[in-house]
Protein backbone atom coordinates (compact mmCIF):
# COMPACT_ATOMS: atom_id res chain seq x y z
CA UNK A 1 0.00 0.00 0.00
CA UNK A 2 1.37 3.38 -0.99
CA UNK A 3 0.97 6.18 1.49
CA UNK A 4 0.07 8.60 -1.27
CA UNK A 5 -3.31 10.30 -1.39
CA UNK A 6 -5.08 12.49 -3.92
CA UNK A 7 -3.17 15.49 -2.50
CA UNK A 8 0.28 13.93 -2.42
CA UNK A 9 0.46 11.45 -5.31
CA UNK A 10 3.23 12.68 -7.60
CA UNK A 11 2.53 13.29 -11.26
CA UNK A 12 4.36 10.64 -13.25
CA UNK A 13 4.87 10.27 -16.98
CA UNK A 14 4.84 7.40 -19.43
CA UNK A 15 5.08 7.26 -23.23
CA UNK A 16 2.74 5.47 -25.61
CA UNK A 17 1.39 6.18 -29.11
CA UNK A 18 3.98 8.98 -29.32
CA UNK A 19 2.27 10.75 -26.42
CA UNK A 20 3.78 11.54 -23.05
CA UNK A 21 0.93 10.80 -20.67
CA UNK A 22 0.78 12.43 -17.24
CA UNK A 23 -0.76 10.23 -14.56
CA UNK A 24 -1.06 9.70 -10.83
CA UNK A 25 -1.42 6.33 -9.16
CA UNK A 26 -2.25 5.73 -5.51
CA UNK A 27 -4.32 3.65 -3.11
CA UNK A 28 -4.32 0.17 -1.71
CA UNK A 29 -2.74 -2.41 -4.00
CA UNK A 30 -5.54 -4.96 -4.07
CA UNK A 31 -7.38 -6.43 -7.02
CA UNK A 32 -7.65 -4.38 -10.19
CA UNK A 33 -6.88 -0.67 -10.46
CA UNK A 34 -9.72 1.71 -11.29
CA UNK A 35 -8.82 4.00 -14.21
CA UNK A 36 -10.57 7.39 -14.22
CA UNK A 37 -11.56 9.17 -17.46
CA UNK A 38 -12.18 12.90 -17.10
CA UNK A 39 -14.91 15.24 -18.37
CA UNK A 40 -14.80 18.16 -20.82
CA UNK A 41 -11.86 20.56 -20.18
CA UNK A 42 -10.97 18.76 -16.95
CA UNK A 43 -7.54 17.70 -15.70
CA UNK A 44 -6.47 15.25 -12.99
CA UNK A 45 -7.07 18.03 -10.47
CA UNK A 46 -10.76 18.11 -11.36
CA UNK A 47 -11.39 14.78 -9.67
CA UNK A 48 -13.00 15.05 -6.26
CA UNK A 49 -10.60 13.91 -3.49
CA UNK A 50 -13.58 12.65 -1.48
CA UNK A 51 -14.24 10.23 -4.32
CA UNK A 52 -10.71 9.27 -5.34
CA UNK A 53 -9.44 8.86 -1.77
CA UNK A 54 -12.68 7.07 -0.93
CA UNK A 55 -11.90 4.44 -3.54
CA UNK A 56 -8.18 4.43 -2.66
CA UNK A 57 -9.01 2.92 0.73
CA UNK A 58 -9.81 -0.34 -1.03
CA UNK A 59 -8.16 -0.28 -4.44
CA UNK A 60 -5.60 1.42 -6.65
CA UNK A 61 -6.76 4.57 -8.37
CA UNK A 62 -5.20 5.75 -11.63
CA UNK A 63 -5.86 9.30 -12.82
CA UNK A 64 -4.44 10.52 -16.13
CA UNK A 65 -4.69 13.26 -18.67
CA UNK A 66 -5.57 11.98 -22.11
CA UNK A 67 -3.62 13.20 -25.17
CA UNK A 68 -3.33 16.96 -25.48
CA UNK A 69 -4.88 17.66 -22.09
CA UNK A 70 -2.91 19.75 -19.58
CA UNK A 71 0.34 18.04 -18.56
CA UNK A 72 0.04 15.34 -21.25
CA UNK A 73 1.62 15.98 -24.63
CA UNK A 74 0.04 15.44 -28.04
CA UNK A 75 -3.16 16.68 -29.58
CA UNK A 76 -6.73 16.23 -28.44
CA UNK A 77 -8.45 14.07 -31.07
CA UNK A 78 -11.70 15.41 -32.47
CA UNK A 79 -13.51 12.10 -31.93
CA UNK A 80 -14.07 9.76 -29.02
CA UNK A 81 -12.76 6.68 -30.84
CA UNK A 82 -9.23 8.12 -30.97
CA UNK A 83 -9.50 9.28 -27.37
CA UNK A 84 -10.38 5.71 -26.48
CA UNK A 85 -7.45 4.34 -28.48
CA UNK A 86 -5.08 6.73 -26.69
CA UNK A 87 -6.47 5.68 -23.31
CA UNK A 88 -5.94 2.01 -24.20
CA UNK A 89 -2.33 2.72 -25.21
CA UNK A 90 -1.79 4.51 -21.89
CA UNK A 91 -3.27 1.67 -19.81
CA UNK A 92 -1.34 -1.02 -21.66
CA UNK A 93 1.97 0.79 -21.41
CA UNK A 94 1.60 0.62 -17.62
CA UNK A 95 1.76 -3.16 -18.09
CA UNK A 96 -1.85 -3.66 -17.05
CA UNK A 97 -3.75 -6.53 -18.64
CA UNK A 98 -7.11 -5.92 -16.95
CA UNK A 99 -8.59 -2.91 -15.19
CA UNK A 100 -11.88 -1.46 -14.01
CA UNK A 101 -12.78 1.71 -15.87
CA UNK A 102 -14.73 4.76 -14.72
CA UNK A 103 -15.75 7.58 -17.03
CA UNK A 104 -17.38 10.89 -16.18
CA UNK A 105 -19.45 12.63 -18.91
CA UNK A 106 -17.15 12.88 -21.97
CA UNK A 107 -14.93 10.48 -20.01
CA UNK A 108 -17.87 8.07 -20.07
CA UNK A 109 -17.92 8.19 -23.87
CA UNK A 110 -14.20 7.42 -23.83
CA UNK A 111 -14.75 4.63 -21.30
CA UNK A 112 -17.28 3.05 -23.68
CA UNK A 113 -14.76 3.31 -26.51
CA UNK A 114 -12.07 1.67 -24.38
CA UNK A 115 -14.44 -1.20 -23.68
CA UNK A 116 -15.53 -1.60 -27.29
CA UNK A 117 -11.99 -1.48 -28.69
CA UNK A 118 -10.27 -3.55 -25.98
CA UNK A 119 -12.97 -5.69 -24.38
CA UNK A 120 -10.41 -7.99 -22.75
CA UNK A 121 -8.81 -5.06 -20.95
CA UNK A 122 -11.96 -4.10 -19.03
CA UNK A 123 -13.47 -6.13 -16.21
CA UNK A 124 -16.20 -3.76 -14.99
CA UNK A 125 -17.34 -0.36 -16.17
CA UNK A 126 -18.72 2.67 -14.31
CA UNK A 127 -20.39 5.41 -16.39
CA UNK A 128 -21.27 8.54 -14.47
CA UNK A 129 -23.29 11.44 -15.89
CA UNK A 130 -22.73 10.07 -19.36
CA UNK A 131 -24.78 8.86 -22.31
CA UNK A 132 -24.90 6.76 -25.45
CA UNK A 133 -23.91 7.61 -29.02
CA UNK A 134 -26.80 9.51 -30.56
CA UNK A 135 -28.17 10.26 -27.08
CA UNK A 136 -30.77 12.88 -26.33
CA UNK A 137 -29.77 16.54 -26.58
CA UNK A 138 -26.04 16.63 -26.06
CA UNK A 139 -24.66 16.70 -29.62
CA UNK A 140 -24.69 20.44 -29.14
CA UNK A 141 -24.70 21.53 -25.53
CA UNK A 142 -28.09 21.75 -23.83
CA UNK A 143 -29.57 25.25 -23.44
CA UNK A 144 -28.66 25.10 -19.74
CA UNK A 145 -25.08 24.08 -20.56
CA UNK A 146 -24.70 26.90 -23.08
CA UNK A 147 -25.82 29.43 -20.52
CA UNK A 148 -23.60 28.03 -17.76
CA UNK A 149 -20.51 27.62 -19.94
CA UNK A 150 -21.00 31.04 -21.56
CA UNK A 151 -21.23 33.03 -18.31
CA UNK A 152 -18.44 34.86 -16.49
CA UNK A 153 -17.75 34.06 -12.84
CA UNK A 154 -16.02 36.03 -10.05
CA UNK A 155 -13.67 33.14 -9.61
CA UNK A 156 -13.23 30.86 -12.63
CA UNK A 157 -13.87 27.67 -10.71
CA UNK A 158 -17.28 28.94 -9.60
CA UNK A 159 -18.29 27.64 -13.01
CA UNK A 160 -18.52 24.24 -11.38
CA UNK A 161 -21.06 25.39 -8.79
CA UNK A 162 -23.42 26.04 -11.68
CA UNK A 163 -22.42 23.25 -14.03
CA UNK A 164 -22.37 20.48 -11.44
CA UNK A 165 -24.95 21.32 -8.77
CA UNK A 166 -28.64 22.21 -8.72
CA UNK A 167 -29.96 25.54 -7.50
CA UNK A 168 -31.19 24.04 -4.21
CA UNK A 169 -29.55 25.21 -1.01
CA UNK A 170 -28.40 21.69 -0.16
CA UNK A 171 -26.84 21.13 -3.57
CA UNK A 172 -25.08 24.51 -3.59
CA UNK A 173 -23.69 23.82 -0.10
CA UNK A 174 -22.38 20.49 -1.39
CA UNK A 175 -20.90 22.39 -4.32
CA UNK A 176 -19.02 24.78 -2.07
CA UNK A 177 -17.68 21.84 -0.07
CA UNK A 178 -16.57 20.23 -3.34
CA UNK A 179 -14.78 23.42 -4.41
CA UNK A 180 -12.87 23.47 -1.13
CA UNK A 181 -11.75 19.87 -1.62
CA UNK A 182 -10.96 20.51 -5.26
CA UNK A 183 -8.61 23.36 -4.34
CA UNK A 184 -6.78 21.52 -1.56
CA UNK A 185 -3.91 20.07 -3.57
CA UNK A 186 -1.40 22.88 -3.56
CA UNK A 187 1.74 21.31 -4.99
CA UNK A 188 2.32 19.77 -8.40
CA UNK A 189 -1.10 20.81 -9.69
CA UNK A 190 -1.96 20.34 -13.34
CA UNK A 191 -1.95 23.43 -15.53
CA UNK A 192 -5.42 24.35 -16.77
CA UNK A 193 -6.04 23.13 -20.31
CA UNK A 194 -4.92 25.32 -23.19
CA UNK A 195 -7.19 26.90 -25.79
CA UNK A 196 -6.98 23.94 -28.17
CA UNK A 197 -8.71 21.51 -25.84
CA UNK A 198 -12.27 22.80 -25.72
CA UNK A 199 -12.79 23.10 -29.51
CA UNK A 200 -11.48 19.58 -30.16
CA UNK A 201 -13.52 18.09 -27.33
CA UNK A 202 -16.64 19.94 -28.49
CA UNK A 203 -16.19 18.33 -31.91
CA UNK A 204 -15.77 14.92 -30.35
CA UNK A 205 -18.91 15.36 -28.23
CA UNK A 206 -20.87 16.57 -31.27
CA UNK A 207 -19.87 13.52 -33.28
CA UNK A 208 -20.64 11.14 -30.41
CA UNK A 209 -24.06 12.67 -29.81
CA UNK A 210 -25.01 13.17 -33.46
CA UNK A 211 -28.36 11.58 -34.40
CA UNK A 212 -27.85 8.29 -36.19
CA UNK A 213 -29.84 5.22 -37.18
CA UNK A 214 -30.44 2.65 -34.48
CA UNK A 215 -27.93 4.52 -32.34
CA UNK A 216 -28.05 2.23 -29.34
CA UNK A 217 -27.38 -1.09 -31.04
CA UNK A 218 -23.65 -0.82 -30.40
CA UNK A 219 -24.32 -1.05 -26.66
CA UNK A 220 -25.12 -4.75 -27.00
CA UNK A 221 -21.37 -5.31 -27.53
CA UNK A 222 -20.56 -3.97 -24.06
CA UNK A 223 -21.22 -7.12 -22.06
CA UNK A 224 -19.12 -6.14 -19.06
CA UNK A 225 -21.06 -5.59 -15.84
CA UNK A 226 -21.73 -1.86 -15.91
CA UNK A 227 -22.90 0.57 -13.26
CA UNK A 228 -24.55 3.70 -14.65
CA UNK A 229 -24.81 6.59 -12.20
CA UNK A 230 -26.30 10.03 -12.59
CA UNK A 231 -27.91 13.01 -10.94
CA UNK A 232 -31.66 13.01 -11.48
CA UNK A 233 -31.61 16.74 -12.34
CA UNK A 234 -28.57 16.73 -14.61
CA UNK A 235 -28.87 19.73 -16.95
CA UNK A 236 -25.68 19.05 -18.95
CA UNK A 237 -26.46 15.49 -20.01
CA UNK A 238 -30.12 14.86 -19.37
CA UNK A 239 -30.90 11.89 -17.08
CA UNK A 240 -32.81 10.06 -19.79
CA UNK A 241 -29.43 9.26 -21.33
CA UNK A 242 -28.48 7.16 -18.30
CA UNK A 243 -31.85 5.45 -18.56
CA UNK A 244 -31.14 4.68 -22.22
CA UNK A 245 -27.75 3.24 -21.29
CA UNK A 246 -29.28 0.93 -18.67
CA UNK A 247 -32.06 -0.14 -21.02
CA UNK A 248 -29.71 -1.01 -23.87
CA UNK A 249 -26.62 -2.35 -22.14
CA UNK A 250 -27.00 -6.11 -21.64
CA UNK A 251 -25.69 -6.15 -18.08
CA UNK A 252 -26.14 -2.78 -16.41
CA UNK A 253 -27.44 -1.37 -13.16
CA UNK A 254 -28.58 2.25 -12.88
CA UNK A 255 -28.41 4.40 -9.77
CA UNK A 256 -29.92 7.87 -9.99
CA UNK A 257 -29.63 10.33 -7.10
CA UNK A 258 -32.10 13.04 -6.02
CA UNK A 259 -31.69 16.82 -6.32
CA UNK A 260 -28.36 16.57 -8.11
CA UNK A 261 -27.04 17.66 -11.47
CA UNK A 262 -23.83 16.76 -13.30
CA UNK A 263 -21.83 15.76 -10.19
CA UNK A 264 -24.06 13.66 -7.95
CA UNK A 265 -20.90 11.77 -6.96
CA UNK A 266 -19.52 14.96 -5.43
CA UNK A 267 -22.82 15.82 -3.81
CA UNK A 268 -23.12 12.41 -2.11
CA UNK A 269 -19.51 11.21 -2.20
CA UNK A 270 -19.77 8.68 0.65
CA UNK A 271 -22.92 7.09 -0.73
CA UNK A 272 -21.50 7.07 -4.25
CA UNK A 273 -18.22 5.46 -3.17
CA UNK A 274 -20.13 2.87 -1.18
CA UNK A 275 -22.48 2.02 -4.05
CA UNK A 276 -19.67 1.77 -6.59
CA UNK A 277 -17.43 -0.17 -4.20
CA UNK A 278 -20.23 -2.70 -3.66
CA UNK A 279 -20.42 -3.07 -7.43
CA UNK A 280 -16.66 -3.37 -7.95
CA UNK A 281 -15.97 -5.60 -4.95
CA UNK A 282 -18.77 -8.14 -5.28
CA UNK A 283 -17.39 -11.52 -6.25
CA UNK A 284 -20.66 -12.40 -7.95
CA UNK A 285 -21.33 -8.97 -9.37
CA UNK A 286 -25.08 -8.66 -8.78
CA UNK A 287 -24.95 -10.29 -5.38
CA UNK A 288 -24.24 -8.23 -2.30
CA UNK B 1 -36.10 -9.26 19.40
CA UNK B 2 -38.66 -11.89 18.51
CA UNK B 3 -37.41 -15.26 17.38
CA UNK B 4 -40.03 -15.43 14.66
CA UNK B 5 -39.09 -15.58 11.01
CA UNK B 6 -41.04 -15.41 7.77
CA UNK B 7 -41.81 -19.12 8.15
CA UNK B 8 -42.85 -19.10 11.78
CA UNK B 9 -44.46 -15.71 12.45
CA UNK B 10 -48.06 -16.41 13.47
CA UNK B 11 -50.90 -14.75 11.61
CA UNK B 12 -52.49 -12.23 13.96
CA UNK B 13 -55.65 -10.18 13.59
CA UNK B 14 -56.65 -6.64 14.41
CA UNK B 15 -59.82 -4.65 13.67
CA UNK B 16 -60.05 -1.21 12.09
CA UNK B 17 -62.49 0.50 9.70
CA UNK B 18 -64.81 -2.46 10.29
CA UNK B 19 -62.25 -4.78 8.74
CA UNK B 20 -60.46 -7.67 10.45
CA UNK B 21 -56.94 -7.36 9.12
CA UNK B 22 -54.64 -10.39 9.06
CA UNK B 23 -50.99 -9.54 9.66
CA UNK B 24 -47.63 -10.96 10.68
CA UNK B 25 -44.97 -9.05 12.56
CA UNK B 26 -41.42 -10.22 13.15
CA UNK B 27 -37.79 -9.12 13.15
CA UNK B 28 -35.47 -7.11 15.33
CA UNK B 29 -37.22 -4.42 17.36
CA UNK B 30 -35.09 -1.45 16.40
CA UNK B 31 -36.12 1.85 14.89
CA UNK B 32 -39.26 1.97 12.77
CA UNK B 33 -41.09 -1.05 11.40
CA UNK B 34 -41.20 -1.55 7.64
CA UNK B 35 -44.78 -2.13 6.41
CA UNK B 36 -45.09 -4.21 3.22
CA UNK B 37 -47.85 -3.61 0.66
CA UNK B 38 -48.51 -6.52 -1.69
CA UNK B 39 -49.03 -6.78 -5.45
CA UNK B 40 -52.05 -7.85 -7.53
CA UNK B 41 -53.76 -11.03 -6.20
CA UNK B 42 -50.94 -11.60 -3.70
CA UNK B 43 -51.20 -12.57 -0.04
CA UNK B 44 -48.68 -12.39 2.82
CA UNK B 45 -47.30 -15.69 1.55
CA UNK B 46 -46.29 -14.08 -1.73
CA UNK B 47 -43.49 -12.11 -0.07
CA UNK B 48 -40.04 -13.57 -0.61
CA UNK B 49 -38.55 -14.91 2.66
CA UNK B 50 -35.07 -13.97 1.42
CA UNK B 51 -36.26 -10.37 1.38
CA UNK B 52 -38.45 -10.26 4.49
CA UNK B 53 -36.01 -12.23 6.66
CA UNK B 54 -33.18 -10.18 5.17
CA UNK B 55 -34.79 -7.00 6.49
CA UNK B 56 -35.86 -8.69 9.74
CA UNK B 57 -32.19 -9.00 10.75
CA UNK B 58 -32.14 -5.24 11.32
CA UNK B 59 -35.73 -4.08 11.75
CA UNK B 60 -39.31 -5.11 12.36
CA UNK B 61 -41.21 -6.31 9.33
CA UNK B 62 -45.00 -6.06 9.14
CA UNK B 63 -46.85 -8.01 6.45
CA UNK B 64 -50.63 -7.72 6.11
CA UNK B 65 -53.49 -8.48 3.80
CA UNK B 66 -55.43 -5.39 2.86
CA UNK B 67 -59.24 -5.40 3.01
CA UNK B 68 -60.91 -8.30 1.21
CA UNK B 69 -57.65 -10.11 0.47
CA UNK B 70 -57.24 -13.71 1.66
CA UNK B 71 -57.37 -13.96 5.45
CA UNK B 72 -58.52 -10.34 5.92
CA UNK B 73 -62.25 -9.61 5.96
CA UNK B 74 -64.07 -6.88 4.08
CA UNK B 75 -64.22 -5.99 0.41
CA UNK B 76 -61.45 -5.05 -1.95
CA UNK B 77 -62.02 -1.40 -2.94
CA UNK B 78 -62.07 -0.65 -6.64
CA UNK B 79 -59.68 2.26 -6.25
CA UNK B 80 -56.25 2.79 -4.73
CA UNK B 81 -57.32 5.72 -2.55
CA UNK B 82 -59.59 3.49 -0.46
CA UNK B 83 -56.92 0.79 -0.33
CA UNK B 84 -54.58 3.43 1.05
CA UNK B 85 -57.15 4.57 3.61
CA UNK B 86 -57.62 0.97 4.77
CA UNK B 87 -53.86 0.50 5.07
CA UNK B 88 -53.60 3.66 7.16
CA UNK B 89 -56.36 2.43 9.48
CA UNK B 90 -54.54 -0.87 9.85
CA UNK B 91 -51.19 0.76 10.67
CA UNK B 92 -52.71 3.21 13.16
CA UNK B 93 -54.68 0.55 14.96
CA UNK B 94 -51.38 -1.16 15.76
CA UNK B 95 -50.56 1.99 17.73
CA UNK B 96 -47.84 3.04 15.33
CA UNK B 97 -47.25 6.78 14.83
CA UNK B 98 -44.48 6.52 12.24
CA UNK B 99 -43.36 3.73 9.93
CA UNK B 100 -41.33 3.07 6.82
CA UNK B 101 -43.48 1.85 3.94
CA UNK B 102 -42.63 -0.50 1.09
CA UNK B 103 -44.98 -1.17 -1.82
CA UNK B 104 -44.62 -3.67 -4.64
CA UNK B 105 -46.43 -2.95 -7.94
CA UNK B 106 -50.10 -2.31 -6.99
CA UNK B 107 -48.77 -2.18 -3.44
CA UNK B 108 -46.60 0.72 -4.60
CA UNK B 109 -49.70 2.63 -5.69
CA UNK B 110 -51.19 1.97 -2.26
CA UNK B 111 -47.94 3.05 -0.59
CA UNK B 112 -48.13 6.35 -2.46
CA UNK B 113 -51.72 6.79 -1.29
CA UNK B 114 -50.72 6.08 2.31
CA UNK B 115 -48.05 8.76 2.05
CA UNK B 116 -50.34 11.32 0.42
CA UNK B 117 -53.19 10.77 2.86
CA UNK B 118 -51.13 10.41 6.05
CA UNK B 119 -47.82 12.16 5.40
CA UNK B 120 -46.93 12.26 9.10
CA UNK B 121 -47.22 8.50 9.34
CA UNK B 122 -44.48 7.80 6.79
CA UNK B 123 -40.80 8.43 7.35
CA UNK B 124 -39.29 6.81 4.23
CA UNK B 125 -40.85 5.14 1.24
CA UNK B 126 -39.70 2.25 -0.97
CA UNK B 127 -41.52 1.75 -4.30
CA UNK B 128 -40.58 -1.41 -6.15
CA UNK B 129 -41.76 -2.29 -9.66
CA UNK B 130 -44.38 0.41 -9.41
CA UNK B 131 -45.39 3.58 -11.21
CA UNK B 132 -47.18 6.91 -11.05
CA UNK B 133 -50.83 7.76 -11.62
CA UNK B 134 -51.34 8.02 -15.36
CA UNK B 135 -48.11 6.10 -15.94
CA UNK B 136 -47.15 4.51 -19.21
CA UNK B 137 -49.05 1.42 -20.35
CA UNK B 138 -50.45 -0.14 -17.24
CA UNK B 139 -54.04 1.17 -17.11
CA UNK B 140 -54.87 -2.01 -18.96
CA UNK B 141 -52.30 -4.75 -18.59
CA UNK B 142 -49.37 -4.67 -21.00
CA UNK B 143 -49.51 -7.14 -23.91
CA UNK B 144 -46.90 -9.24 -22.11
CA UNK B 145 -48.92 -9.22 -18.89
CA UNK B 146 -52.11 -10.23 -20.71
CA UNK B 147 -50.33 -13.18 -22.26
CA UNK B 148 -48.68 -14.26 -19.00
CA UNK B 149 -51.78 -13.83 -16.84
CA UNK B 150 -54.00 -15.51 -19.44
CA UNK B 151 -51.91 -18.69 -19.81
CA UNK B 152 -52.39 -22.01 -18.02
CA UNK B 153 -49.47 -23.51 -16.08
CA UNK B 154 -48.71 -27.09 -14.97
CA UNK B 155 -48.52 -25.83 -11.43
CA UNK B 156 -50.40 -22.62 -10.68
CA UNK B 157 -47.48 -20.87 -9.04
CA UNK B 158 -45.37 -21.33 -12.18
CA UNK B 159 -47.22 -18.19 -13.22
CA UNK B 160 -44.64 -16.28 -11.21
CA UNK B 161 -41.73 -17.71 -13.21
CA UNK B 162 -43.16 -15.92 -16.22
CA UNK B 163 -44.61 -12.84 -14.57
CA UNK B 164 -41.60 -12.03 -12.42
CA UNK B 165 -38.48 -13.21 -14.25
CA UNK B 166 -36.98 -12.71 -17.69
CA UNK B 167 -36.48 -15.52 -20.18
CA UNK B 168 -32.71 -15.65 -19.53
CA UNK B 169 -31.30 -18.77 -17.97
CA UNK B 170 -29.97 -16.85 -14.98
CA UNK B 171 -33.28 -15.14 -14.32
CA UNK B 172 -35.27 -18.36 -14.65
CA UNK B 173 -32.88 -20.11 -12.25
CA UNK B 174 -33.43 -17.26 -9.78
CA UNK B 175 -37.15 -17.72 -10.34
CA UNK B 176 -37.03 -21.39 -9.46
CA UNK B 177 -35.06 -20.57 -6.31
CA UNK B 178 -37.70 -17.97 -5.44
CA UNK B 179 -40.50 -20.51 -5.90
CA UNK B 180 -38.76 -22.89 -3.52
CA UNK B 181 -38.47 -20.19 -0.87
CA UNK B 182 -42.03 -19.06 -1.51
CA UNK B 183 -43.37 -22.57 -0.83
CA UNK B 184 -41.34 -23.17 2.33
CA UNK B 185 -43.84 -21.93 4.89
CA UNK B 186 -45.99 -24.99 5.48
CA UNK B 187 -48.14 -24.07 8.48
CA UNK B 188 -50.64 -21.26 8.84
CA UNK B 189 -50.42 -20.27 5.18
CA UNK B 190 -52.82 -17.72 3.77
CA UNK B 191 -55.64 -19.02 1.59
CA UNK B 192 -55.30 -17.95 -2.04
CA UNK B 193 -57.47 -14.92 -2.83
CA UNK B 194 -61.10 -15.53 -3.82
CA UNK B 195 -62.65 -14.67 -7.15
CA UNK B 196 -63.68 -11.17 -6.10
CA UNK B 197 -60.17 -9.89 -5.61
CA UNK B 198 -58.79 -9.79 -9.15
CA UNK B 199 -61.73 -7.88 -10.73
CA UNK B 200 -61.70 -5.21 -8.02
CA UNK B 201 -57.93 -4.82 -8.16
CA UNK B 202 -58.01 -4.64 -11.95
CA UNK B 203 -60.45 -1.75 -11.66
CA UNK B 204 -58.24 -0.01 -9.14
CA UNK B 205 -55.18 -0.42 -11.36
CA UNK B 206 -57.12 0.85 -14.37
CA UNK B 207 -58.21 3.99 -12.52
CA UNK B 208 -54.72 4.61 -11.15
CA UNK B 209 -53.11 4.23 -14.57
CA UNK B 210 -55.78 6.06 -16.57
CA UNK B 211 -54.43 8.91 -18.71
CA UNK B 212 -55.02 12.26 -17.07
CA UNK B 213 -53.86 15.86 -17.38
CA UNK B 214 -50.51 16.67 -15.81
CA UNK B 215 -50.59 13.25 -14.18
CA UNK B 216 -47.32 13.54 -12.29
CA UNK B 217 -47.91 16.81 -10.46
CA UNK B 218 -49.27 15.01 -7.41
CA UNK B 219 -45.84 13.48 -6.85
CA UNK B 220 -44.47 16.83 -5.66
CA UNK B 221 -46.50 16.29 -2.47
CA UNK B 222 -44.52 13.17 -1.59
CA UNK B 223 -41.53 14.81 0.04
CA UNK B 224 -40.40 11.78 2.02
CA UNK B 225 -37.07 10.33 1.00
CA UNK B 226 -38.05 7.65 -1.50
CA UNK B 227 -36.17 4.76 -3.01
CA UNK B 228 -37.55 3.58 -6.34
CA UNK B 229 -36.40 0.10 -7.41
CA UNK B 230 -37.16 -1.91 -10.51
CA UNK B 231 -36.04 -4.56 -12.92
CA UNK B 232 -34.71 -3.03 -16.11
CA UNK B 233 -36.67 -5.53 -18.24
CA UNK B 234 -39.95 -5.35 -16.35
CA UNK B 235 -42.72 -6.39 -18.77
CA UNK B 236 -45.65 -5.89 -16.35
CA UNK B 237 -44.94 -2.29 -15.42
CA UNK B 238 -42.47 -0.89 -17.89
CA UNK B 239 -39.24 0.51 -16.39
CA UNK B 240 -39.92 3.99 -17.70
CA UNK B 241 -42.52 4.29 -14.94
CA UNK B 242 -39.81 4.05 -12.29
CA UNK B 243 -37.84 6.66 -14.20
CA UNK B 244 -40.90 8.94 -14.20
CA UNK B 245 -41.27 8.45 -10.44
CA UNK B 246 -37.64 9.41 -9.81
CA UNK B 247 -37.86 12.40 -12.12
CA UNK B 248 -41.02 13.79 -10.52
CA UNK B 249 -40.63 12.90 -6.85
CA UNK B 250 -38.78 15.72 -5.08
CA UNK B 251 -36.49 13.47 -3.05
CA UNK B 252 -36.06 10.10 -4.72
CA UNK B 253 -33.26 7.74 -5.66
CA UNK B 254 -33.71 5.13 -8.40
CA UNK B 255 -31.98 1.76 -8.55
CA UNK B 256 -32.60 -0.35 -11.64
CA UNK B 257 -31.20 -3.89 -11.93
CA UNK B 258 -30.06 -5.76 -15.05
CA UNK B 259 -31.77 -8.71 -16.76
CA UNK B 260 -34.73 -8.69 -14.38
CA UNK B 261 -38.45 -8.22 -14.77
CA UNK B 262 -41.18 -7.64 -12.17
CA UNK B 263 -39.27 -9.14 -9.21
CA UNK B 264 -35.69 -7.92 -9.34
CA UNK B 265 -35.76 -7.99 -5.53
CA UNK B 266 -36.24 -11.76 -5.67
CA UNK B 267 -33.62 -12.17 -8.36
CA UNK B 268 -30.96 -10.27 -6.39
CA UNK B 269 -32.35 -10.49 -2.85
CA UNK B 270 -29.08 -9.90 -1.01
CA UNK B 271 -28.14 -6.89 -3.10
CA UNK B 272 -31.69 -5.51 -2.87
CA UNK B 273 -31.83 -5.90 0.91
CA UNK B 274 -28.44 -4.27 1.22
CA UNK B 275 -29.35 -1.31 -1.00
CA UNK B 276 -32.68 -0.73 0.74
CA UNK B 277 -31.16 -1.20 4.20
CA UNK B 278 -28.55 1.45 3.39
CA UNK B 279 -31.38 3.77 2.42
CA UNK B 280 -33.49 3.02 5.50
CA UNK B 281 -30.64 2.97 8.02
CA UNK B 282 -28.71 6.07 6.96
CA UNK B 283 -29.02 8.77 9.59
CA UNK B 284 -28.55 11.44 6.95
CA UNK B 285 -30.53 9.72 4.25
CA UNK B 286 -28.39 10.40 1.19
CA UNK B 287 -25.13 9.87 3.04
CA UNK B 288 -23.63 6.43 3.34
Amino acid sequence: MTTYTHQTAPTQFVEANGIRFAYRRFGKVSGLPLVFNMHFIGTMDHWDPAVTDGFANDREVILFNNAGVSSSSGEVPTNCQDMGANAIAFIKTLGLKKVDVLGFSLGGFVAQEITLQAPDLVRRLVLIHSGPRGGKDFASFTPEAQKILGAVYDEPDHLWLHAFFTTSEASQAAGRAFLKRFRLRNKDRDPEVDGNVAPAQVQAIAKWGAPQERPFEYLSAITQPTLVVNGGRDVLIYPVNSFILQQNLPNAQLISYPDSSHAAHSQYPELFVRHVSMFLSAKDVWAA
